[in-house]
């Protein structure tokens, strides 16, 4: 059933370049064809030493992996390979491999969740591979079919099915990357590249089922993303920067950095997640605020997600804009903010309570405001993602 | 001799921390000791397949590496692993590992030189240890003694000494790398990590022996680093994007990238090189002109020793200030731009013809002043490189 979507979703995509090519130039559309790898082509070495799973209350993110793994070679010369599902195994890597040196490298992160009804569902995946690509293009990493690509990811959870966890509130996260495996040190498009994907089981974001809220040092001195840089792709290079400062931020006893940019302070990202304030605005407005797609954001598919659905409500105003540390501090002091979260994947939404902003701490009423506008995102959307409400953001695998 | 130097040299660093742990707590002392890898510990293990060397007028730079690597492992439980030396060959990767993901890599670059003498010269390596090492605090890797790797350098360089073209145009280019190996995927400070050191003998820079001009595009709305980011550390991540904005570049007909910065497009850095400019400034003096190291600009080794010889010859005012593209037009226009070239280690000096800004192609008159400047750079820093000037820039391998 699931295949066949894919199938049919591979058509239509073919389909598009169809008449696109016909336009332009006939045989653009062999080109194309032939310029990404395939799910049909896929082969599979099955793992004959599968490991013991770990139990579920015992999962730290991201150290656990499934059996098998998804490997597809790319070289200028030969093109894209065959796919291959083989089990999960340590990369060979040329010591000059150009995403040791110049970080050409990129990922994605989504997720596989098993619902009551014992159905696998991933969450809008193909939202994961549109920005997979545009991220490949900007790194200059070759293009390649996404609805292929979904299908041999569809494959890969099928195979490591077991691994996904029995409990709605674990899940198989995902992580498809992409690496140019240039064996030369000239800074220059990759000749060579690896795409490959694995899988870890993950627990519960917050032990013992409620929200946790979390503490964020907003640091103007730190700069997250630029205008005129790549801080709205999922490149490597966005990340490891943040390790130095996240400590900062612990050293401090704050949990997260809260990314601060320009000389007034607009808010941007809180630690790797998307930043939502649920407040009064200046109009008196009810209102839910996200930074805007200004080049600095990464856009989340919870984001997204999160934006489609108050929309779809429309119980209250939805903008995606720009907001200040002043605009926030002066809605503290005028008590008209009420909830403020993060999104990402890993949480779906995750409740601020504090920001240590140029020597205050700031203390936020989301969590004795419910946070109702959270739960609601938080409920919703595991309705979804553990198959309780039927949706077409739904894939079954 | 050269061993005997680095020997030394090692006993000064360690004689400081000496001091220095005195004063602040004795026990520091042990701890600092402890914390590196040491030379004297070295395990070598010699290829017994060496390559057939490439003829230097064949080669492309990073192209070719030499027989032998060296790898040093580290753990937050083992601390350093031995230094060992051993034939060039694949790494095995976790495919979790934080370098792939998370970009948690650094690296150098420096040259060994055979001059005529047939010694082998480093050029002011400590400069580039202590890059490295302040490269590594930010990445949140762990720190080591600088004396102590380069100690290890120099004896790779010794065990692949045949590997020094003997051409006083070609070079031995040296790869130090420090990646992250943490096999897991949690955004944070990696508990393994490997530091590693690649050859690649590479031929002259600029084909034919004489300069090779290059054009530049200067589009800002591309930017290479920002106040509050990482543009002053050598981190892979500072490089990656710029490959597709190089593309960009070649579509234009131009050769490379010159970075601006901010509203008033403040000149940066032009393609992996620092930006010079001799010119007759403002207040009619004769200025050599580069940005300064305010968080934009890597402190580049070449860099600082254009800097150091032209104050040492005292001919002319040396600024290290930020410079607009309105002020290099205005100086154009006004006929008073002389040369404006480009500094690293891969070319000394690289003189720049043009810049292709908002529309217009701007015709510089580097070449047609000689340059001359450029060209005393070239001659006084090629000459100690290769030994043919006593200099204590000089590091005997």
């Amino acid at each position: 059933m699931a295949a066949t979507a894919a199938a049919l979703s591979g058509l239509k995509v073919l389909g598009k370049q169809l008449v696109i090519a016909q336009r332009i130039w006939p045989s653009v559309l062999c080109r194309a064809a032939s310029t990404s790898f395939k799910a049909s082509d896929l082969q599979i070495e099955l793992n004959k030493q599968p490991k013991e799973k770990t139990d579920v209350a015992n999962l730290i993110f991201g150290k656990a992996f499934s059996d098998h793994m998804l490997t597809v070679e790319w070289s200028n010369d030969k093109g894209w390979g065959k796919p291959q599902i083989k089990p999960f195994q340590n990369l060979s890597l040329h010591p000059a491999t150009s995403a040791l040196h110049y970080s050409v490298e990129l990922f994605e992160g989504m997720k596989a969740y098993r619902g009551e009804d014992n159905h696998i569902r991933l969450f809008r995946p193909m939202l994961n591979m549109e920005r997979m690509h545009r991220t490949a293009l900007r790194a200059c990493l070759p293009s390649f079919d996404k609805a292929e690509l979904l299908e041999c990811l569809r494959k890969l959870i099928e195979i490591d099915q077991d691994w996904v966890p029995r409990s709605t509130s674990a899940s198989l996260y995902i992580r498809p990357t992409f690496i140019g495996t240039e064996p030369s040190l000239g800074v220059t498009k990759s000749t060579h590249a690896l795409l490959y994907i694995i899988l870890s089981p993950v627990g519960p974001y917050f032990a013992g089922g409620g929200f946790c809220p979390v503490s964020l040092l907003a640091d103007p001195q730190y700069v997250r993303a630029w205008i005129g840089g790549v801080g709205n792709c999922k490149l490597g290079g966005n990340y490891g920067p943040t390790i130095f400062v996240q400590n900062e931020a612990i050293k401090v006893g704050c949990q997260q950095v809260l990314w601060l940019y320009g000389d007034d302070h607009k808010v941007t990202e809180a630690g790797t997640m998307n930043f939502f304030m649920y407040w009064i605005n200046e109009h008196q407005e009810v209102e839910l605020l996200t930074p805007p797609l200004d080049g600095l954001i990464l856009p989340g598919v919870t984001r997204q997600s999160l934006l489609d659905l108050a929309r779809k409500w429309g119980d209250f105003k939805v903008s995606e804009r720009s907001v200040t540390m002043s605009e926030v501090i002066k809605g503290l002091q005028e008590n008209r903010v009420k909830e403020v979260f993060g999104a990402g994947t890993a949480c779906v939404v995750c409740p601020i309570k504090s920001i240590l902003y140029q020597g205050t701490n700031y203390a936020l009423p989301t969590m004795e405001n419910g946070p109702d506008v959270a739960k609601r995102f938080l409920n919703e959307l595991t309705d979804i993602q553990y198959g309780r409400t039927p949706s077409d953001w739904s894939y079954l695998v």
